[in-house]
């Protein structure tokens, strides 16, 4: 039996705990080899996240819009596996292997600035875990539950330490009315073990409403009277970088404006994944990359130079 | 047959119209006889609704709340008819009939600010239609979907013309992830039939998830275009006063902090309610005063003078 410091999906309720990871993994000598400098180290140090309003222009996301514009007319893609449908109205919700898809997305993954900032905050080399988007529709588009994406790949695809970034991009304008993503500042710090054990492939059913895997009311409570809730905002191609440990969640899409988020899930190289921990076998490699990992390249980044678009 | 301007719950979708009563009921020779200026008239006019942060003290609010605890622990209230309780979890959604519940709250359907102000909208003596109060207990309440009360009040209570108008009263912190009321401003301008017949006995499911009394995707779509989409935010006792034709929504409260609003829907007495115009008998009279109208009498108001507290 593997030792786990994370011990979760239990029968009885468990007490939280604090994590026992750091949240940046370069070492003192490594830490400012990288793009970012310590006011946004010691921030995402803190919040578990860091936000970048804007960081690509509208007219580099251009050519990405109009590959998954096209992608949306593909009537075979929505009887794929990794093609996700909400149960109420049969709309697309998700469609995973992003990187794999595309050439275009590929070398988004392998961005300059992005790696940069990823490779700083994880200590080296990283790999891709998981990628998506996240679509939801003009009054249709429901909400996902608060949860830590760590969790759930520890428990359910063996990723052994918080040793991973999400990458979000803004693909629509996310605004205060479509069901923005929300973070609990600071929770990424605690380890909210969640009750219950996980069923036989969940995920054919946690990908469209989660059930296992959910924290307890009271630890949500408490971590968000102390660190409070916060919803990014900002037009398409702003970039939000959140600590796989970090309480998430959105709300339904209640108006007419469509959000739809790209989502690269960056893993440590020293972080592969083993055995689950708590679930009987391993989820498909859409949802989680099991290969050897092929440490990622930078390619020239996106934009021209470094400099931040807004 | 009565003649009806605004026909709905047809079986066919029907285009929506203009609306043929003035938002502002007080003649040009009595307009000004009130407390709103004409800087607020004219907002009012052209939004549809008029938020006022802060407008009663937290001092002033307390004894409201210390009623509102008593009764939450009254057994027997969850029991009653006009007391909706969620249909997931048990807690409650709404209580109805406040005025006729408390004296306190009788007393503050009169407060002389708000029914002056109601009077100066309505032109004249007004009644009280209906009262409630709306709960979301924290990552709990569910939200409602966009609607007209005036559409549902026209329908199922047979009153004819847009002549009522909404106090809303804050009774806790309103703020992004509660589950704030929404509004479409300016949509108060257009009557938007739905479809549908009203199922019999309708308000015992309408209230607790709407189904008939839905306006269709593309008039919220052109309407929320046109005006885009508000949520007020502010502390207790902040007042919003809102036109019975107002398109509102509210999204789930997925914080832990509660949400709860009190309302108050004043009708004209020259707007009492006939038979309904779109479904076969009347709802009860928790939802919608079919007595002979008293108008109300204004009390001194709540706070000291007339000036507002923020």
């Amino acid at each position: 039996m593997q030792h786990d410091d994370y011990v979760t999906r239990t029968r009885n309720p468990a007490p939280r705990s604090l994590r026992r990871d750091p949240v940046i993994h370069a070492g003192p000598e490594h830490r400012w080899d990288g793009p970012l400098d310590e006011v946004s180290l010691s921030n995402f140090e803190r919040d578990g996240f860091l936000w970048i309003r804007g960081f690509f222009s509208h007219e580099r996301m251009a050519p990405f819009f109009d590959e998954l514009a096209d992608m949306g007319e593909d009537r075979d893609l929505l009887a794929c596996d990794d093609v996700i449908q909400d149960p109420d109205t049969g709309a697309i919700r998700s469609v995973f292997d992003m990187h794999q898809r595309s050439q275009r997305f590929s070398e988004l993954t392998r961005d300059a600035r992005i790696l940069g900032m990823v490779r700083q905050l994880l200590g080296g080399d990283v790999y891709i875990h998981q990628s998506r988007i996240n679509d939801k529709y003009g009054f249709q588009g429901r909400g996902f539950d608060w949860h830590s994406d760590f969790e759930t790949w520890h428990a359910e695809d063996g990723m052994p330490r918080m040793r991973a970034i999400s990458a979000s991009i803004m693909l629509t304008d996310n605004n205060e009315f479509n069901g923005p993503l929300m973070l609990i500042p600071g929770s990424h710090h605690h380890f909210v073990p969640c009750q219950g054990a996980t069923p036989d492939d969940n995920w054919k059913q946690s990908l469209k409403m989660q059930q296992a895997g959910v924290p307890s009311t009271r630890n949500l409570r408490d971590l968000a009277e102390r660190g409070s809730i916060v919803a990014p905002k900002g037009p398409p191609g702003s970039l939000l970088l959140f600590e796989c440990n970090t309480l998430h969640a959105s709300n339904a899409n209640i108006s007419p404006w469509p959000r739809s988020n790209l989502f690269f899930v960056y893993n440590s190289v020293h972080n592969t994944l083993q055995q689950p921990f708590a679930a009987r076998k391993p989820r498909p490699s859409f949802l989680a990359e099991r290969g050897t990992p092929q440490p990622l390249e930078m390619k020239d980044p996106l934009e021209n130079g470094f400099k931040h678009s807004a």
